[in-house]
């Protein structure tokens, strides 16, 4: 028997539950918690143990959530720094560590979640595993501060090209989701290639998703993309749609985009309906679909790639296509 | 033969110079090679291998050298992120890296530094001595920061009492020096009782070295202790002698410490010779003396205890009689 999605994010929440910072200093334990409990949607360590489940029995489910609690903690700690560097007032709602405490609580309480999330991974599965585990956990914790680098550097930069933009949101987001899968496989004891293949399945699903997030930032329904109408073409946001436009489009249309964002938004609407239709009339939807596409298909490639029987591929493979199926 | 200190950092130079972090994205790793260049006395590594080679010949040193090199990486880390903290223009006479920089890239390249210190850990002896490296480790960097935020906290509070300044500079400094020691005593694959002294040498000898610091502010020679005289004074820190004096002055004494720990600094000299005056009348320097002496004569009671022939032990006593015995 295999856990369903639902059924995962329950043994999460109850292990999450069991486990507790100490009281004191206050101060830097209360940020962990507070963030721990803003309602992020758990869906990485979910995902480890989905990886996890491809080859193991779900009664012995309990070796990997240690593993997973780690990959959440070290989620948190990365949104709790980015947050300080993106100035950012407000995370699902509220306020952010920094704003509602300080900058340096929200420094000091993100490196010491960053620690706890090495404490978990040293207790995952047994000692032999905990090289392996270590290994592919500094390999993404490593390529997600090289991605918020590049992140960083992009704002300041005009001269952006699409392959440095997809390694970008690659390594910020998607080496992450690699990294649960191939972990969970690892805590299974699975084979080094199947383990592999799962962390590029995870990695090209992830920028297939990332891909599709900036798609339906302008393209998507508000009410079911839960994120304000074209926010990105507000906030001037160099993304894979305008960076597409940028080579594809006449200099006219180019002039035009760049013009565009350099104003400010005193008119919304009249400036996202003008940015579309220029995205519209160069045909970037169908481009930008066509590389989200390519991303998803070489990554489910690597699922059949991975030597275990089709029926227990079903739940991280129904889990995944929700994640890049919605529509727009 | 054991390796003199000289030699150790001498062997530390050597396997820095072969490492190296990537080159891109530079903002990121530059800012890593510049606080490594400082000019760090790197005491912490070389308390390492002192530990090592308390256990096993020296011509296997190269093992433990990775242990070494993340030890010295992590305090790096936490230099980067206390200068923020702090707001600290310089650290040895050159702009911190918030400073040179900004406090993205002083976050970022502090947390990337910490994350490639596990990396070293994980490549360290062998892959059966990862987990219990990686536990002690973990457990003495969650300590730093526990420590940092104390320190922060004490910054507002007045009622902070000796046991707790005593806990705050124990887990801001002297754990590191503690665990350094431990984990070079498990690279060599130590019993686990000779590693636990060692610990607890480290932490206690690095205890009494800081207040020994807080005394020689006030009263060492500048010219030798290479910082400003009187400094602490100058800045109202609410140092060792500070917390003494205010446990057993009179009231009257109290009220006069308190009212100069509230004037500003015009006349230095005056405002140093009038505490200075007042710690002098309340034997406050033969209290933090003794103070000192019972963590130091602790400290070796432990190193004493350590299961080896006492003639392996002459390096790494004389380092710490070193470190504890200049004159004030």
């Amino acid at each position: 028997m295999m856990h369903t999605l639902p059924e995962l994010l329950e043994r999460i929440a109850e292990y999450a539950g069991e486990q507790s910072f100490p009281v004191n200093p206050r101060q830097l334990y209360e940020p962990c918690d507070y963030i721990l409990t803003l309602g992020g949607k758990r869906l990485r360590p979910a995902t480890l143990l989905m990886g996890y489940e491809l080859f193991r029995d779900s009664d012995t489910l309990a070796e990997a959530l240690p593993a997973a609690w780690a990959v959440e903690l070290f989620h948190n700690f990365s949104l709790m720094h980015d947050d300080i560097m993106d100035a950012a007032p407000l995370r699902r709602g509220q306020p952010t560590v920094h704003t509602r405490w300080n900058t340096t609580t929200g420094i000091l309480s993100g490196d010491v979640m960053l620690i706890y999330a090495y404490q978990f991974l040293s207790h995952a599965a047994t000692p032999d595993m905990v090289p392996a585990l270590l290994e592919t956990f500094n390999r993404v914790a490593i390529g997600v501060c090289e991605g918020q680098q590049m992140d960083v550097d992009f704002e300041t930069r005009d001269n952006v090209t699409i392959p440095e933009y997809l390694r970008m949101i690659e390594l910020k987001t998607a080496v992450l989701l690699g990294g649960a899968l191939e972990m969970g496989a690892l805590c299974a004891g699975a084979h080094q290639d199947d383990a592999q293949h799962l962390y590029h399945f995870g990695r090209l699903a992830g920028t297939a998703f990332q891909i599709q997030d900036d798609l339906l930032d302008t393209y998507g329904d508000p009410a079911k993309f839960g994120k304000q109408e074209g926010g990105d073409i507000l906030q001037n946001k160099k993304t894979l749609l305008v960076l597409k436009t940028l080579e594809v489009a006449s200099e006219a249309d180019c002039a035009e985009l760049n013009q565009l964002m350099e104003t400010g938004s005193e008119h919304p609407d009249a400036k996202i309906a003008a940015v579309r239709n220029l995205f519209d009339r160069n045909n970037i939807p169908t481009h930008i679909e066509a590389a989200k596409q390519q991303y998803q298909e070489e990554a489910f490639r690597h699922l059949d790639a991975v030597q275990v029987p089709e029926e227990r591929k079903t739940v991280v493979r129904s889990f995944m296509e929700a994640l890049l199926g919605r529509e727009y």
